[in-house]
């Protein structure tokens, strides 16, 4: 019997997580082809993955509009296809049956026990769907980059560190962080979808490979960044020397307002920055920009302008436009993020997945950005875990 | 002592030839870097590919206007840089000094005539100069796509075929295939960095294995289908489904004069349509079209509209431009296939070197089109010829 | 009481003509706003013009798929609204059943016959519909260029022309001008939204003015042409040379299978171009080309590549993309063009309108192709118009 | 005889003034046409404009490079042909020997005396010239917006203060608004080509109505602005609802690093945005964004992403990119200017001229922003002014 996987989506009805939903439920029931799914490719037929069907949905958040009704705002957007919500309803309640409210760093003075609160949903939903494993994709809207605390440093500290009080205008952890340490103390493999800071904090880390758990992450490369990892190779092996990448993102929705936040943009601004350093091997002028444009709803728009210098020193340029929907875009990498990440702890493997680089704007423990060697790297990897099985 | 070694270009003061005599005499003088020059990069160190300074030029041409005319034309049109064409006027001279009238299939009414008198040109060139090898590359403008003669089929049906005079109205073989004769008969390497059929008859690749010579084709890949070569299997990987990929050139000059015309662009447009085909694994909507614009002298303006289906069908596009100098494009990979073709050939590599198809949009013997996967065998073979050694 | 105005569609189940009526009668609903009905801006408040809700529609067509059925279509494409054909059920029934089938040039001997048939059916609907008027609007395919007849020059040959048997290879009249001739006949104002030859014979336009009936036309300046009659006085007026401008097409569905026809995008590239050299006074280089990819349905792209010469000589680049929905552009203009010329019919205005040039990309009766200009002269005449009454 | 007119740049060693001089100086010499200079077009043929060969230079600027070095500078940057520095050496130097060190507003605790120092300058400028009259523009760098001061109100409160010592931390007025207070009690009209306060005090409008003198401004139309000039008035005519208008500069060179300060892109990005609400008559998400890019060296690319909404609320992108050379394109303008606002003096034109509106992104005098109306009112008003005479 195929082993049931669950997915716990922090974040849980928000676009990328509802497209998710109704997604899975569209695949099951047969009515569209896995487009957009890596891990449906034929390089990794016959693998033991979770199927898509054997998927069960459930997650925290503070929002409290239902998933069917989500779902029909994303059809009227344009994200999904018109008639699907209504078709799908039964299934889309069903998931939303298993959404509890989300915790809020800001919430608890003790935040071990909002961390204790949030595994205990995590448990309670893995007992009652009796699933094999659950994986927890954190989907939220990107966080402000919090202060480093000083007890991040080891499990031992933060662990005490979480049962005392917290005193006001002090952060332990950031919220991202808590819905991670829950993750792993209720056993799941954690999956950061977001460049917020989730598992990356040493503490963490140390947590993750003592309960051998493996986690992923950050920050789902699914638009201009994509690109940029296929594209900067090809300037580097020609040696056209690139003088500079200018690349501009105007976002609509709610991930736009977030990150007309400056806070928030430094967190995704440098994730997409480190592509190009990487790919190039040199610093380029030209920067990455975020501008918000409530009009585009849940489209966004990128413009990447590019010069670069030819035999003799000859001045050339590149732009490209890159039109999506983001959440179209980055829900089949959520299920892929589950089905690899749940194979992953199946056979084993602990700590930073960094095979799973292929799907991340800023891969965890990796420094490879060039898309088709990532590629490469999760073939043989997948391919290799299904071979020892 | 790094062997010497001789580059015949036939097209021999066109503009790709003209920059890449240019740009060798200026790498030479240490007065610029090898920007553009694929050989140069640290992969490829340690090798033992002729030096740039050991690179001699001769080659045919129609044309009458020499070099260093040539090269001021190029540096008024922004090609290279000002000053260069006063610097560099004795070495391009000395290389105008080593280009011949070419030969035309019409010129001869036995085709075996003008095949001897372009094999004694390089003979001689060879002898004159006291070097090891001279690779031939075709850089001449784009011919119109011959018919197939009943006499390609073998090289002992071809050889006698090309003794006899040729009846009014009818062509053994088209220009391109003269030269890449020429040059097997005199023990050559040919590269054909254009469209034309060159060496791609039956009759001659079995000339090519019996006189141990390698040879690699057709038509350097510069601009818009190296892009497309670096994102179709983007697209692929991450399962997105190509709906219609439109590309549109604009050229200028010489090339796309040449190209205005309909049966020579059937030849261009053949071979930037594989490159998608291969990489996506079905046929794609949209086409190749080349336009003639002669304000735009020698540079190009390529723009490629996409659309793609993500997750649900949701229909998303991508869109490109890249504006690029085709001289200053091709030049630089002229000298790497110089190079590395000398090499195969002091290695005793012989027939098609499918590991050169990182440089061509229709690469022989091989049906590897994606960019990273044809610049890792490029790597790996190169320093494996050079580990042999 | 409103002058009650039919507006009779040649064409009448196309995609341009189903938006044109689903449009109408979701204004009438008071369903959405006027957006793009150019006769709806305040500048023509006042103006006896036909209101929204007193346009009868009817018309002509070949096709058999029915109005409700085409609706849908064009709501699944994204066209219109999803709710909407569901809504206007019954109006779209009520449009429909005044559909008749149009005449082919090919389906009668005498051609004479066809256009008796065709005026009979507009004098049938004007008369069971009560109208006061009704106004002809060709939106049926393009089609190809016909060669003159001899006839073409009085309407006295013509007239006698028509009434004889047509030789088997010969052709008197297009079918785009045997409704333009059969809505003379029936007294009725006869607009050309298509770049076919209509009304433009010498022999009709004589026709028109004995029977005192204004008539507008030609080609529906809808998207790239628009675009290049805004800015192509932009460079004229700044004095910057254009020195190049290149038009590319990509045009899905109907009307792109149409002029993938080359003889078909003869005449649509032709109204194209002269926007350009109008406005810039002198040729340019470039052209106008048609693409056809039906993957993009119903929608179009255009890029445009401009390259102009400032200060000094330096050459400067300007490039635009316009990615529109042509029924979407389309429809409100044909509900703008049956409402003015309902009100030049209404104040014996007769002969070609050139006031109308506005909506053309090849105006009759005037050479100003600058859109500003024409926006102008289209406020000063209806305002004068509506004065004098 | 034709009036000697003298033309005093503040910023006299910038690249828009060098490109200004040196294009000046080969109109002069016959060595290249008017490109780029309206009041070249046949529009304005017979009026009594000083003309280009009647036109002396000098100015105030406090860099020291002189203009035949800047020359060479843009003359490799491409901004101007690579000959023509050498060619007009002479006239260069001559034009360098009236540059005079400029003044700073922190240079003196009395503002006055820095006033009368500027002052005198032009005086003996027209003086030892014997120039009719002298027309002051200023091209100098963007300044950051300043703090108003109570004695901006009027004229005599301005005066009495500019006596006063100023007490540290305050500012009685900023450079662009000394040199503007300069020229009018020279008695020579102004003309503010940056965005920069200048002549925008109150007290000194009513000082030029006092002295008769005409002015003009601000921030000189070249790029993006004049595109979005030209267009949205194209979308309100067409009834087309624009929904969000996102604009993109990337910058290179002196202009680029200056508004890389935020405090200066605010007085740029204000005049940028007046554009659209004024033509669209509502606000428009998007915003317009500056990005420094010095790789760019003397360009500036745009890219500007429209979305509207078409009949039944169909929703279209328009996008534009502009490539320009911001030199190249302003330095006309300036000849422009000064030409105009010569002619205006003559006629005995005073206070703002806002027929003057079609070169300014933030036209004094008026509310029209539509680019063709723009230029209809200065064809008609200089058609006037010389019929006058």
């Amino acid at each position: 019997m195929t082993p049931r996987t669950g997915v716990w989506l922090v974040g849980a009805r928000g676009s990328v997580a509802t497209t998710t939903v109704v997604g899975a439920a569209a695949l099951r029931a047969g009515l569209l082809p896995p487009t957009g799914c890596v891990s449906a490719l034929p390089a990794f037929d016959g693998l033991p993955l979770p199927r898509f069907d054997a998927l069960v949905f459930g997650g925290h958040d503070v929002a409290g509009t239902d998933l069917p009704k989500r779902a029909d705002q994303l059809a009227r957007a344009g994200v999904i296809p018109g008639g699907l919500p209504e078709l799908l309803r039964e299934e889309l309640l069903a998931a939303d049956a298993e959404i509890r409210p989300g915790a809020d760093a800001a919430d608890h003075r003790v935040p071990g026990d909002a961390v204790d609160a949030l595994a205990a949903d995590l448990v309670d939903f893995r007992a009652r769907n009796r699933l094999d494993r659950v994986v927890v994709v954190n989907v939220a809207t990107t966080e402000a980059r919090p202060r480093a605390h000083r007890a991040w440093e080891s499990w031992r500290e933060l662990r005490g560190q979480l049962r005392r009080e917290t005193p006001p205008g002090e952060e332990v952890l950031p919220s991202s962080s808590l819905y991670a340490c829950a993750a792993l103390l209720a056993g799941c493999p954690y999956v950061d979808f977001t460049p917020s800071v989730g598992v990356r904090v040493p503490a963490l880390a140390e947590l993750a490979v003592e309960r051998r758990l493996p986690y992923a992450g950050n920050d789902g490369k699914t638009g201009e960044t994509l690109v940029k990892s296929a594209l900067a190779p090809m300037f580097a092996h020609r040696a056209l020397r690139v003088s500079s990448w200018s690349g501009t993102n105007l976002l609509g929705g709610g991930d736009g307002a977030a990150l007309a936040d400056p806070e928030r943009a430094a967190s995704k601004s440098g994730s997409k920055a480190r592509v190009l350093r990487a790919a190039l091997g040199h610093p380029v002028d030209g920067g990455v920009h975020i501008h918000h444009v409530p009009q585009l709803g849940e489209w966004k728009t990128a413009w990447d302008h590019i010069t670069f210098d030819g035999f003799l020193g000859t001045r050339m340029t590149m732009q490209f436009t890159w039109q999506g929907c983001d959440s179209a875009l980055a829900a089949p990498l959520v299920l892929d993020l589950a089905r690899f990440t749940a194979l992953a702890h199946a056979e084993g493997v602990h700590g930073p997945v960094a095979e799973l680089a292929f799907f991340f704007k800023d891969p965890l423990g990796t420094e490879e950005h060039a898309l088709e060697r990532q590629f490469g790297a999760l073939v043989d990897w997948a391919q290799g875990l299904g071979t020892v099985r």
